[in-house]
């Protein structure tokens, strides 16, 4: 099986920016603001790994007619210039007088009417990557233009995927397939969990990884406390469940996904949660074809883990999944998103063992016109045994 | 050399909190409202890779008297109740009814008089991680009590690195040194650098990183055009300038360096290009002590590497470093902090080397009342051959 291509077609970011042109003459917004690395790659195909650093804020116009406006540091020029995008303006980056701010602010001025309205991310699993002083300034300098929700424009988009994005997302699935069928070769008895977390992510990189930005994971008799501390240094010991997840990327998108693993012969309770947590998913996927909603997946792999029906501490069964480790929507009760084709999702249920202990269950698909289609390698009820 | 402990001790986050504490009163500010990871990690120790996923807010709240208040996703209430924190409060997120705002306005509302300041950050290098509609909400609830900007305070004692501290980003730091020696193994005239990078952060890993989340490189002939871009699947080739910039993280501390090659006998303009950025360097670190101010230090660079004076794309010349990447302050002409022993700052002078090329350095260094401390190892003038 080889790597699809990198890169998105130009014609798919023109694609993107007209659909979300036509939802904003909808909601009558001039423009979009976007600040975010999603919503920027989304638009634009810029991709780095330079967002890790803080400093500097980048800013992408879209106004609701004519192509995007990119307001960005100098640094990034280069980079920007290799997009479709060709109007380009630059400030040096930091400059602690006007940050980018009095440029921005022409370029929303340019689009806008005064009493236009400017949509910028406002909703659950956004935020707004700027300096709160910088914003407050900004919306200032608009009036009588206003800074108002977008509407989830963005969010609406991103939701449902293109062949291109899933090829990529299933590469990454793919990366982090074989990794886990090689787990026996990095853990085993005596090694410190925090050796394994390393070697895990060596074994992510020679299988293809672009880079691992997320792992998680955990090791401990009869299940385990929690799914999101770091790696201790204590060795695993025999009859541990090793639970390992992970958010690999390949050319700018995530698969998120974990397997446990028993060291040695599993518990009769092993076993048994693990095989629960495999009929949960299996219910969720028989379900997930276009026209059920998000609640009633929710209710099908909830009724099978969670039979009393308690409150879960993960809060969810699972999200969707892309350019982020964890996309809207959520798999919680609440949410009645209607699935459609090209939605990308994860099934991840979770069953109290015991007091304090826990185990989790991860697996991808993706929403065909006929149902669920696995994207991660679907595991047999038996938990695995190292 | 053997590793230092991992954690830090909680007499230093008791300290932290009673000089944010006593910064908070002089500026008449009832609480600190914290939302981002190393603002929340500063003050608990709250260390996790779970900050990956953007779907859930996390909130501490910092009474001017007293003891930090959690008020987080269940799902972390685990991790939490390892550190310090004892007063933590939790909802199952995400709710899309309520996703923690009714908690944490009650918990501001405990520790606020009617008439109080709530402090959070909003200076450059910042954001608020949290929905802006979510913010909008919990400010009008707020009332008649006011956010206001938290004047820098998290910011100001971040500055100056504990021993603690400086142990963990030497620690990152030698592993990286380590990994650099290694290059020679990895690095060869048809490699595609796309597999570069990937062998490159596996050697970080395998010295003992605990994950790479940055790696920002490049390789072409007399320079390269860009130091932010992601690799392409172009092969080394013999003559190519060959750089690797990386920030490998220790125990939630990074170090941020990079190395320059050159594939086979590297050109005079190349050897020179590297001599000067040395030099330049050494400038820097010469001036590097208690009582000099971050503009000293850029001008001392910039006469070195930049003799022409003209404005340079990167912006700065260095940085601060330690649980973020890059951290305040920016080495700019404008930037007048006065030096402190305990800062740990990167020196990055970077010259033009021709239309569109240009060559980077960067070494790390702990402010000591004496001068400057090489933590990474200081290169020589002659760039290295491989």
């Amino acid at each position: 099986m080889t790597a699809p291509p990198r890169g998105v077609p130009t014609d798919e970011f023109r694609q993107r920016t007209r659909r979300a042109q036509e939802m904003m003459a909808h909601h009558g917004l001039s423009a979009l603001l976007l600040t975010s690395e999603p919503e920027i790659r989304y638009y634009t195909g810029f991709l780095t790994r330079f967002w890790e650093s803080p400093t500097r804020p980048w800013f992408v116009v879209l106004p609701c007619n004519g192509d995007p406006i990119a307001v960005i540091p100098s640094i990034g020029a280069h980079l920007m210039g290799q997009s479709w995008v060709t109007d380009i303006r630059t400030w040096s980056a930091p400059d602690y007088g006007d940050d980018g701010i009095g440029l921005l602010s022409d370029a929303l001025r340019q689009v806008t009417p005064e009493d236009g309205w400017i949509g910028i991310a406002d909703q659950i699993e956004s935020h707004v990557r700027m300096p709160l002083a910088d914003l407050r300034r900004l919306e200032h300098g608009l009036l009588p233009r206003v800074l108002v929700g977008d509407a989830a424009i963005t969010r609406q988009l991103r939701l449902v995927k293109s062949e291109t994005e899933i090829g990529k997302i299933r590469q990454a699935v793919r990366i982090a397939d074989r990794a886990f069928a090689r787990v026996g070769e990095i853990a085993h008895v005596g090694r410190p969990l925090s050796e394994v977390f390393r070697r895990f992510q060596m074994l992510c990189l020679e299988e293809g990884a672009d880079w691992v930005p997320y792992l998680a994971g955990a090791a401990d008799a009869e299940g385990y406390a929690d799914v999101i501390s770091p790696a201790t240094d204590v060795p695993l010991r025999a009859g541990d469940v090793l639970m390992l997840d992970t958010g690999l990327v390949w050319d700018g998108y995530f698969c998120d996904f974990d397997r446990n693993f028993s060291l040695g012969p599993p518990s009769a309770e092993v076993r048994e949660a693990h095989a629960r947590m495999l009929d949960a998913t299996l219910a969720g996927a028989e379900l997930a074809r276009p026209g059920a909603t998000i609640a009633d997946l929710f209710h099908a792999m909830h009724r099978v883990v969670n039979p009393s029906g308690s409150v879960m501490e993960a809060g969810r069964l699972g999200h969707g999944l892309g350019m982020q480790l964890t996309e809207w929507p959520s798999i919680v009760p609440e949410d009645h998103t209607v699935l459609v084709a090209g939605m990308v999702l994860t099934l991840e249920p979770s069953v109290e063992i015991g007091p304090g202990k826990i185990m989790v269950h991860e697996e991808n698909i993706v929403i065909r016109d006929h149902g669920a289609e696995f994207l991660s390698s679907l595991q047999s009820h038996e938990i695995r045994v190292i």
